[in-house]
């Protein structure tokens, strides 16, 4: 006879029905309820021991942790909190687990305790929940796309381009490190690496991603991409997955369109399909907030949140209108931000885009135009404005609570004007011809946009750490499991 | 007015509408028949020019590779070969296209040299079609594994433990390599590398995902893996896709129905919505194959060599068996197998696995139950048999012309045999403590399987040199792009 997951179980209405059940204990009171967790739910079931009738010793392996095999009787349960249980005709221990050593006690458990132990912290509530929603994420993703007849491309992860100029780049290498070729300069010989050449991990699919846009119309691409930061921060890693759609014919206002519509169609997802794991986390959230002082707490609840990106349309604002909104604030005027807004060209600080969102405009907020020289050569440049200054059609969006949540751009097409801001940044042509090929041979408006993932993941969980939303992170010093 | 796509406008029965057309030039014939691809089908839309009433300026400047919209009638086409066309009232180059430098002339190029411009060699058909299904049967893969609940799982790129102990990894560091820091005892000291210790890219997700399905019960990852191994084959890449599940309480026997399930599924999948893909590459091959000596071309057409894996359950075969068929078979009787095979133990090639399906059986086969010595230290070990001969709970499915497809095993879910054979093989347990974490704290019998995604686009689309199905191939002293 076949197990049934509890998820299943925890719906069913056919009482008196026989199963078995398979899972790990949580927790075992009174040497008679046992509550089984499989990993389908976040909700565990709760099995009823007759223990008079059964073996001590076996009772006695009945620890958190250990894995159970349990067969019984459905049925509806009066305990509060559980619709059914399962009454044990037979029990097993399938593989024990030693009270004393098993690190997840039946207590609450610090974050940054978990963290030590991440290949554990899945079978917690927190975990369980949190790792559905990604996986449901992932799923809208792809499913946004395909729905859309986007072609989903796997750009590489090892690239000999540093085409972003980015320099905080992994090196890969299978030279010996304790005595590398050298050349007869005495550099080191690249051309005896794996590749016949220096490379790196990828920090974005995106120039990849336009080759293969100006063939195939729509595509996107949702893979891994790394950063050498040196950064400790609850907001950074040094792995994580990107999406990166890319649209030939789109000019800047389709990119948002996309942006905007994937952005709800996740959330969206995520809502239907996860809602006790929302729910969860929303109550989760409310408890960890109980501790901050009340001016510091949120003003929504997450599903309050999340249904405050769903309804409204995102705002759609100039930088330079954002600038004087920003000047003639009331936190800019009293001298209360960080940074003070007071000429055109400042860059945004987070402060600044929490300002826009949950002050100013109270929705999500997309700010477009922003000024040359603080976005990346590949942008499609503007005619400068009637002050002569010179802006690029960028788009970021913003999100309550998490800053921004999209970076895009329509892209410039225009191979002249492409070669002459990547001389001003110092980006050298002849390394890019197979990138500047595409504005060679059938040029076209367009666009494209990235979205951190684990961002998103943080947003939809209302976690705060972002080391919390990724299976095993990857920060500076720390690359366990 | 907004463009349309070539795919829809080819599928439109509203003739006398007004369309416009966004794409690049496949072919120009007669100054008059501008035939347009946009990347959304393989076929390309006719659009019908009034040359004399045209620009001769811009009649020239209709060359392959050039952008072009076009405004026009929608109407049924006379010509053979198509359903529809344009008629075109307005014409525009969006950008051009040098005749001269284009690569992509309009005749049959290598796929020798489409490899060397891999940024537009998905601007041909062969190409479109061959990412179309490698789309395809990524979604498909998605879609299968989320019905059935599965939990998608990312696991890391990054990875501090060689516990495959392939030994042919890459390294990825931060480290200068012209002058990196040193230990007191002369070493390389990793404690200064960006994650304070030697880090590499990862093999497989396996021992992650094993982790995750401890926890979750069913998980699956599917994201990039690397090998660093010097082979310049039809076969290798040192980087490809793995699609790798893992579930707790399964048996081999649900491990192998799992395995056949999901290539049934992701093949049908693909014949269902890429028709007129495989269509293409089904005549593709058989073109190429004209150029072989009769003896050496498929029976089968690569529809029916994709029917055969559906429509046959997979052959199930355990090792020991399969070895007395090789012994007994012709080719091995004749001496004509390369590798002759003459006692139990020896590690099956290419060869004997052909033989097995497209002689033998005549369909796809599940070999199980290998010699334990010639498998991984974490295959769950059989009780010797009668003979005192040592197997392992694995399993392969071979499949026709491509041979292994899915390498898979149920675990050794019990921590002294599993530390036991770890000894034997050389992996220390010291720096698998987490891994070794899921034996001790409540082991379940759980199973799992690898499919090299790259070797199922492979077999879909008929192709024969890997280098074609991925977007950027990845091999010794090539990574271009």
């Amino acid at each position: 006879m076949e197990h049934t997951r509890i998820k299943e179980l925890l719906n069913a209405t056919e009482f008196g029905q026989e199963v078995i059940v398979k899972g790990w204990v949580r927790t075992f009171r009174n040497n008679q309820f046992i509550a089984i967790n499989d990993g389908s739910s976040i909700n565990n079931i709760q099995a009823v021991v007759d223990f008079e009738n059964t073996d001590d010793a076996l009772l006695k392996r009945i620890t958190t942790g250990a894995a159970v095999r349990v067969k019984g009787t459905l049925i509806e349960s009066l305990g509060k909190g559980q619709k059914v249980e399962v009454k044990v005709t037979e029990l097993d221990v399938i593989g024990d687990s030693d009270p004393e050593k098993f690190p997840l006690q039946p207590k609450k458990h610090s974050l940054e305790f978990l963290r030590e132990i991440a290949h554990l912290r899945f079978r917690t509530g927190t975990f369980n929940a949190i790792f559905k929603v990604r996986n449901a994420l992932s799923f809208a993703v792809h499913r946004f796309f395909n729905e859309r007849d986007f072609v989903y491309m796997h750009t590489p992860i090892i690239t000999g381009s540093d085409a972003e100029g980015a320099g905080e780049m992994f090196r890969v290498t299978t030279l010996d490190l304790n005595n590398p070729p050298r050349t007869e300069n005495g550099d080191i010989d690249f051309k005896e690496d794996f590749f016949g050449k220096s490379t790196n991990l990828t920090v974005s699919g995106q120039l990849e991603g336009e080759l293969a846009a100006l063939a195939f119309g729509n595509i996107y691409t949702f893979g891994p991409t790394f950063r050498a930061e040196n950064s400790n921060t609850t907001r950074h890693l040094a792995e994580f997955w990107m999406i990166e759609p890319e649209m030939a014919f789109y000019e800047l206002e389709d990119n948002m369109d996309l942006a905007e519509a994937l952005l709800k169609y996740v959330i969206q997802y995520a809502l239907e399909t996860c809602p006790e794991e929302i729910e969860f986390l929303k109550n989760r959230l409310l408890e960890e907030e109980k501790n901050k002082p009340a001016a510091d707490r949120s003003e929504m609840d997450l599903i309050e949140k999340l249904k405050f990106c769903l309804e409204n349309e995102f705002e759609r604002v100039k930088y330079t209108d954002a600038i004087e909104i920003l000047k003639r604030s009331k936190p800019n005027q009293k001298k209360q931000f960080k940074y003070l807004i007071d000429e055109w060209g400042a860059d945004l600080q987070s402060e600044h885009e929490r300002y826009l969102v949950e002050k100013h405009f109270k929705k999500p907020v997309i700010l477009t135009d922003y000024p040359r020289e603080i976005k990346s050569f590949y942008m499609k440049q503007n005619e400068p404005d009637a002050l002569g200054r010179n802006t690029v059609r960028a788009m970021d969006i913003l999100f309550p609570g998490i800053g921004e949540m999209v970076g895009g751009s329509q892209r410039e097409e225009n191979l002249d004007k492409l070669l002459a801001r990547m001389a001003e940044v110092g980006i050298p042509a002849e390394e890019m011809e197979w990138f500047l090929d595409t504005r060679r041979f059938g040029s076209v408006p367009h666009s494209g946009f990235g979205v951190g993932f684990e961002r998103l993941v943080l947003f939809v969980t209302g976690m705060t750490n972002i080391r919390d939303v990724i299976p095993f992170p990857r920060t500076p010093k720390n690359a366990e499991f």
